[in-house]
């Protein structure tokens, strides 16, 4: 009797890159100095991963999905949901959620700054804190807190609908009025509504708003819904595998696509920011902690992603050779029934500044796992190998099969 | 703001091959000299693709459909509406297309050759000619001529369908009656019997069949329409993309289905002949002219399938090595803004003689695409490339996420 193995599942946000002409065409993953990944690969099979498929550009929240085995076409229902997963509020089925931004109207609810001023926290932390125990025609309503002007809301109660349109205009001039694009939406757009107006009487008379026109700048005094989303029916992720899953992450977004996911989102030490200035050992050290009571961890490390966004090329070196001493670390204390993946949700090439659909390198490594002769963990080396070129989705049956977790289809 | 980049795609007609035993079992590809091409293999990323699907044999109409990124067994109703666009009648919806080939029949309408003497222009020029302006029950009648025996009709009017049966009976005998395969296809069939009466009699005692006659030749006195299908509803290319795009190719049926697909078809010298004979380097440079135009621009070299269907293997090496050269033009005035890939829409094996469904060799070269090693472009090594193997329809949105043109999915 074979016994099932774990699985870790490392994820370098935005890791992926394209050719660099200072580097002499290579990628900053190539041009870095990374024995510890090179060592996985040495140790491993390798290959390449379109997390959505071939030249589709993935947003973090649709490979996140895909790396975790669902398909994105199926259960991403839009921002919204996610967004607000995200920021905290753990949506459930019949939940309707919306993003929302901070803007600044006149007394004749025309929006005169859609971003009340990029008005940021402390101010929106009070505001949103004024804004909590809502409840409109039994309907309960939940706002969470974004970064800058955003915000999240989630309506949750009986016999609601996302089909109703947005409240923000879009541009300067007067707000619109939700409308039901359903006939089943009516009493959804009336209670969006309602709210609207309910959140303007507390926000705009609020003492952050009135210091904030004390101070000249333009005060946060409506909250106005958009891009209304259901909440996706997802077969929670350990009851889909079988195994007790947890997430170790630093940043919103991944967290709340792991927690609708039903993964257990550890809490990590504030050392673990999420940034550039992130603890990567102190992480990886969580994530092995973790790795002793669960089956499968998944950690993303965010920090290469915004080099990436930021198009600073030799940051995003020294953050992967940075990388590179959590393997060292992680090389070293990995017990040995754990199947390890290295791969990345996308790439975020510093030529281009924004996510591309180029495909991203993984090795896996396992006691077990076939040794493909691939020597060097990139975008270039992992193409070469006998993974080949597979979807996001694909990731995940492969492991759980290098683990031992997999059913048999047929006798 | 990162600029979006331009994209060209050079499609070697039938390029693909197999092993060739006279050269020590390398295809023609790999026997020929091609420092050019091999250029754009060490400077770019290698794969290889089934324009359709693992060992399907394409057509030329269905493979381009499949590498301007359409699904074929979507799109493609038929060689009937595809040879009618290719033989320049553009079809619209609605239209139905058959494909058509002069016979000749006696008094009995009993068919004793099925393609007239393999009759030929100019006779069959001037014979198309006698039959237009055609108009049958207020149906437009659309007739052009095809390469010896063929030709195309459409139908244009109100209320037609393409469920109906063939005239042509496929062996010699009586002709068949066309039939309606549904009820509303009845009129339809009317039409197509009417029109072969009626062509009948206009061919039979045309001048050029009685010069026929007396030169002992069978007269090209009928017309059989067989393989009804109704032109199919295309998203436009430019629309589909958001690319102002161009097509560079001599051959009808390419320029058809780029016709259809709504890209500009432009005009080439007559230099370019779409034959073996083909200035190569002059078909490059209104490529590359128009590449200062356009955003996307597809080129067809047709003269490498030629060779493979005459089964000349040293001929086909030789046109490699002239196509070669047009690489090296290419290379020198490419601009630097382009994405540029070198591929095939299928092969045609000079051991077979036909197109076959073996994948064909890609490379894709840009500033910043990853540069993967492989030093040769060819069957064999683009095979051992890191974009792995593809399927024709990928193509597009891999070259229009390096063009820095794809739509994100997610957030």
């Amino acid at each position: 009797m074979v016994l099932s193995e774990k699985i870790f599942m490392v994820v370098m946000d935005g890791l992926g890159d394209r050719a660099v002409p200072e580097f002499r065409n290579k990628t900053p993953l190539q041009h870095a100095d990374t024995p510890n990944m090179d060592w996985f690969a040495a140790n491993g099979s390798s290959g390449i991963v379109d997390t959505i498929s071939p030249g589709i550009r993935p947003g973090s929240d649709t490979s996140h999905l895909s790396l975790l085995g669902y398909d994105p076409y199926e259960v991403y229902t839009g921002r919204g949901p996610f967004e607000a997963a995200g920021l905290g509020i753990m949506g459930k089925k019949g939940d309707v959620a919306f993003r929302c931004n901070f803007a600044t109207v006149d007394d004749k609810m025309n929006v005169i700054d859609r971003r009340a001023g990029r008005v940021s926290s402390p101010d929106t932390t009070e505001l949103i804190a004024a804004l909590q125990g809502i409840s409109i025609d039994g309907v309960d309503v939940l706002v969470a807190e974004g970064t800058e002007h955003r915000a999240a809301l989630v309506l949750r109660g009986d016999g609601l609908s996302s089909e109703v349109s947005d409240v923000d205009p879009h541009q300067l001039g007067p707000i619109k009025k939700c409308l039901p694009l359903s006939p089943e939406a009516k009493r959804t757009a009336e209670i969006v509504n309602e709210f609207v107006m309910r959140t303007h009487k507390i926000l705009d008379t609020h003492p952050v708003n009135q210091k904030r026109r004390q101070r000249g700048l333009p005060a946060a005094n409506a909250l106005l819904p958009r891009g209304a989303g259901s909440f996706p029916e997802i077969t929670p992720f350990p009851i889909k595998t079988g195994m007790k899953s947890a997430c170790v992450a630093g940043v919103g977004m991944i967290k709340g696509i792991c927690n609708i996911c039903g993964l257990d989102v550890l809490d990590i030490p504030t050392c673990c920011t999420g940034g550039k200035d992130t603890d990567m050992i102190r992480k990886a050290e969580v994530a092995l902690e973790a790795l002793r009571h669960y089956d499968f961890v998944l950690m993303n490390i965010k920090a290469t992603d915004i080099s990436g966004h930021d198009g600073k090329a030799d940051e995003k070196v020294q953050l992967i050779e940075r990388m590179d001493k959590m393997f060292g670390v992680i090389r070293e204390k990995l017990p040995e029934d754990v199947v390890i993946a290295l791969t990345a949700d996308h790439s975020t090439p510093v030529s281009l500044g924004e996510h591309s659909g180029d495909p991203v390198p993984l090795t896996i490594h396992s006691r077990h796992v076939v040794r493909d002769g691939i020597k060097h963990f990139n975008e270039a080396d992992c193409g070469l190998g006998r993974l080949g070129r597979i979807r996001g989705k694909e990731l995940l049956p492969i492991l759980m099969d290098l683990a031992n977790r997999s059913e048999k289809f047929g006798a």
